[in-house]
């Protein structure tokens, strides 16, 4: 059934979906159970409050959708805004660009902020916007946490610092899917109003939950919002969450029993260390690369991504090609360049359940690949740059003492 | 993590999710893969392929959406329709109600057909319907193949019959959710234009793919169709269809190489044998009932299902508490009476990949259940005319002999 | 890769391997270890520890060691005992056969006393022959707590009762293969020198791992036993022990996460209630079997196991055709009967982590197959028999309450 | 359950236990099953043809013993020897230690050849020893393939070649334990009349199959060998295999399937590829270690093992405190220094199913718990030299093509 066996493990550095810790993949390693039994409700219940946690908000009510990140957009924008609502959108890569299109398809009125791919948003722009809104014709803010196509975090922070400069109160609505678990990232601190992730992103899981957390403002436009919407109607959760039971319609027993064991492993090192860990290894990453002396498709050190890193090659090498021989000759998988940087860029995915020896071996083939297409690049230097901020930094493991 | 440990494996009797094999829970014991390499593209172009077999139809386009049966319904409905549509729809039980429920929320114009619970849908309502309606008001009929509440099965391939003797143009929509893969179910010769299941039935999947496949007709109807849609749209997946690549956004990996397993098993067995197996387990409960004494909550023959039982029990008893003891006491579980028919009815579902023995268990428990509750069944009664049912239709296993 | 793909789970009702339970498939579902790291001497150290609760010993010293039951009792006997030193060996079925075969290539003087087969050890002759052994010529009584080939177990506490009466300083050496962990067996009280299982039988594993518990006297007995043993020999364990590395040879790292996870499970249960369950379904099963109007291979009350019955089918019935037509046709693994009794019996195991639901639908197997095969039993009666039985005797499961 | 949680997965550099591939984990992720069934024989079957491949033998006999390589060593020598019989056993490192212990335990006549560690067998001796032995006293040469302690692969077509050249009989036993199916090894062509291997080495299972496959002349010899063996006895492995049902005791059912698996994967990638990628793997390390500056235990090259490299460390460094490192901070499983090079060496194993990046990722992990222990490596240089010489030789996996 399988397409290859090359021996050895596949090196899975895409930037999503991730690697699935061991510990995961025996949780899931089951039948299926009845989701109306009193163990599935019980389950769910922590599942409820624990999410809660690696948002960073006490004040939100979470979804956990049976769906993937785009379907999570599309829940957070109908339950919250009308058609015809202006939305200010930032457009700053494949993925908000995605994200945008969605939200025009949805006869929102998208009011798109577009910075040049590898840069972040433009926050002065979205300033005199809000400035001159006094009127509050924006209804909503919608900006993604971590570009996954560019590797270019934006500072969330400043969003909200703005929106209340100004008293505005336009809802602020975040995809965090490759971010949130990863990078530092707080809602209720900024006042996130709806913020989203994926099950196969930073929580390590297989795709299958969009997971939406919305903040009290979001609930009460909940009640108001004309989009239509069935299966990704909030009502229909919290009736059930009323009722005790959770789910109106069947959600999957393997997700579940997956993500108790992926907020397990996640409280279990420590949400702080899991941060502090995606920082170390992003560092290390852009070390090697900047040792290859290559480029970072992120033009400015305030957006460097901890969790995806987007290297430029020079224009003579198509990088599309060393992610073809990246798989083929090395087991290794790495993420395309999209769109606007196709051929242009390749992506290291760091996030999830990785440590520095798996990253390590991922740049080791990377320089053999970058040797393989043309690039002069010096075998072990990138593995030698990272290793030596890594083992600076490295933390013993306490359980291991 | 687990919420219970009693002893012996979990009897799992509920209409779905059912049990999964374990060549399948084999198949999805392992990490994620990237979905963008060559090889989840060429397995993609399998099961599409193959997934077809098991709708009986060469003309349709399937879609595997990463949805449940909830989220499919709603793809079939906004492809094909546009609001204020006139849709004729079938309310029978708990889950044709909570379609026309998300009907009337997309705001098609539903004309609804009641019948009392346990009876089929009224064809002779929707030919008088037909027949009127020589200006073609009626976009679209929706019947569920089976209703799972009550284990009532439709004649699908009167319905076709009804509309060709009128030549009317409506959009034949199926909820095969209980039928498909169990039952005998034609899309083409029936002329069905949208036909869904969903994983976690007959399948012997986890949750998690809705599936749903669009002829030609409905095809067609998608270009048109003025209803919302981004994450359901079928346009996305046929572009990434003409591309090879067939995700617009991130599949399961685990359910792909499931279905894969799954759709290998149904095919090892034969579909044909698939089905009389149902067939077979159907009857077999069916007599276990009468056995006992007891009304199967169908009303005629030509409606019982081979999926699913429900069992009115006598008005002194509380069937939701057969449920519960089933779950307590003997790590059984049943499907409780819903809505209307809530402490009326419990339900064996009778689908997916069970054997003989596994039945007869089931059968064994329920009436130490019933006995236990106040029933006056004799113990073995059940069993004994299943049994001998049984014994004289079990084939032989042709790669064991 | 699978030699048959019948429908359904296989219904495993042989005396072992028996079924593994989810948890402890879960628990093996991993990579290989360095079993040289500090966490598996550590999880080991939890294991010594907690076997011996299972034996129901505190001064016994445990040996887990990678082989069979064969290879167990080949430890048992090596250790203690030296080429030529007579021992009472209890022959009543086909595996007190094997160890007698075994005892005797071993250059032991077995002094064999035979049973017919069905019928227990003579303990009477026992007592006769220690009652004259004043210069205490026997060295070791040799006796299997549990015959699986006849499903007869033996009075152990008899045993010990005789000995001491006495004062005969004899090793008592147990064979508990088919007992431990399903059958009252308390090695301390009844003064079990050498106790030997195997990981395949009660405690839900798969084979591999030869269960040796040593008592005082038998540790004692090792460092003066003359037979040549090295890969057997308890003398590296202990040094091992001594070093708290307890590995001589490298173990199955997967054999020992699946032992935790057992052992975790038996107490999570609780060992008496695990004990109580077997009684339960033990009793079950002779009700259906006298229901059926067929005889126990076991020829009186006293000897009755509660975790393999072997039933005798009537002359013109040949009882292998019983457990291949069960394989056959019914998914059903049932034992054959061996030796003396080849053709006469098939055998039913009830031992491990069974429930009664699943012990109902083989029984319902069983009397489909007697039908086949010609044998007027009446269908329904065996499980109306063994429900009657359970129901009343049936506890609530605690956690479920 | 599990003693950490270090994040990411356990790099496993031991030699031995060794990696599972996935495809073996799914293999064995299963229940019990009955091993007298017709499923398990037929594939028995199946499994004793493959395995005499591995061994490039035709003409041997297999035997599949629940054991481990302590225990195969057992089964080769008791099998064809008897008591006071005099052996040639060349002693080179720990594991030939152990086994002439357990030659000596077993009461042969041990003539044993010592070279330092480090050292091949000094074959020269042997030369001289069969030379002299003209009445043919020698009855067998025991002699590892591969000394696992100290990285040393020893010339057994020399071995073959003195024995014939003075057409001595004397019996070749040979451990492959870290050698067979990983490196080149002919049972036939070197006239090999013994050889073993354990599942838990290159062929990638768990520890629980100790794999003996014995020669005509060694069959032969067994039927004379007066040491007494049972359990390890070949006899009754081969009575059962005349019945055609192959065991004669209870084997593991999961490391059968599982064994299927192996062999399935050794022979889609090709056995000559798997040495060679062996071969390539070691010589990586080998490069890696001149690069640090470091010296390898071998002395000579002709020695170089393709599947451990046991790496020297400078006097001022306990090698011991490496392992112990790795494993705490790097989640690096690397192999002790036993015996006489305790706290000298520490071993890199570079068997089974590995491919080029996961090994790199090891080397770098290696390079920064040389700094952190104050051996002044230059990082990245071994990464370095090992990439460089593995791009040059990397095959396109033709699969992925």
């Amino acid at each position: 059934m399988d397409y290859f066996n090359a021996p050895g493990r596949n090196h899975l550095f895409v930037p999503g979906p991730v690697n699935i810790p061991d510990q995961i993949i025996r949780a899931m390693n089951r039948n299926n159970e009845d989701y109306r039994s009193p163990a599935i409700p019980a389950m769910t219940k922590t599942l409820l409050e624990d999410v809660k946690k690696i948002f960073k908000t006490t004040t939100g009510t979470p979804f956990l959708i049976p769906t993937t990140g785009t379907g999570a957009w599309e829940s957070a924008l109908t339950n919250t805004l009308s058609p015809g609502d202006r939305i200010v959108s930032f457009l700053i890569g494949q993925f908000s660009l995605l994200w945008i299109d969605q939200q025009q398809r949805l006869k929102f009125n998208v009011d798109v902020v577009e910075s040049e791919w590898g840069h972040g948003a433009k926050l002065d722009v979205l300033e005199s916007k809000i400035a001159s809104d006094t009127s509050h014709t924006i209804k909503a803010i919608c900006i993604v946490h971590n570009e996954t196509a560019t590797g270019v975090t934006n500072d969330l922070a400043k969003v909200r610092q703005i929106l209340d400069s100004y008293q505005h109160p336009a809802l602020l609505i975040v995809d965090g899917v490759s971010s949130i678990c990863a990078l530092d990232f707080r809602m209720d601190e900024w006042g996130v109003d709806v913020a989203i992730t994926g099950s196969q992103k930073a929580l390590s899981l297989p795709t299958g939950i969009g997971i939406v957390v919305a903040g009290p403002r979001a609930i009460e436009a909940s009640k108001h919002a004309k989009s239509l919407r069935v299966f990704f109607d909030w009502k229909d959760y919290l009736k059930f969450y009323q009722l005790g039971t959770y789910w109106p319609y069947t959600p999957s027993i393997h997700l579940l029993y997956g993500l108790r064991a992926a907020l397990n492993l996640i409280f279990e090192e420590g949400l702080e260390n899991v941060i502090a860990r995606h920082s170390r290894l992003g560092k290390a990453t852009r070390l090697a690369v900047e040792a290859w002396g290559l480029k970072n498709c992120t033009q400015k050190e305030e957006w460097y991504s901890d969790t995806v890193t987007a290297v430029l090659v020079p224009a003579y090498i198509d990088s599309t090609e060393i992610v073809r021989r990246a798989w083929k000759r090395y087991n290794l998988s790495l993420g395309l360049g999209l769109n606007k940087v196709a051929g242009k860029v390749f992506r290291i995915g760091h996030l999830g359940n990785l440590n520095e020896l798996q990253l390590l071996g991922c740049l080791a083939g990377v320089e053999m690949i970058l040797k393989d297409v043309g690039y002069p690049v010096k075998l072990g230097s990138g593995v030698a740059a990272a290793s030596a901020y890594l083992q600076d930094t490295i933390p013993m493991i306490p359980s291991r003492i």
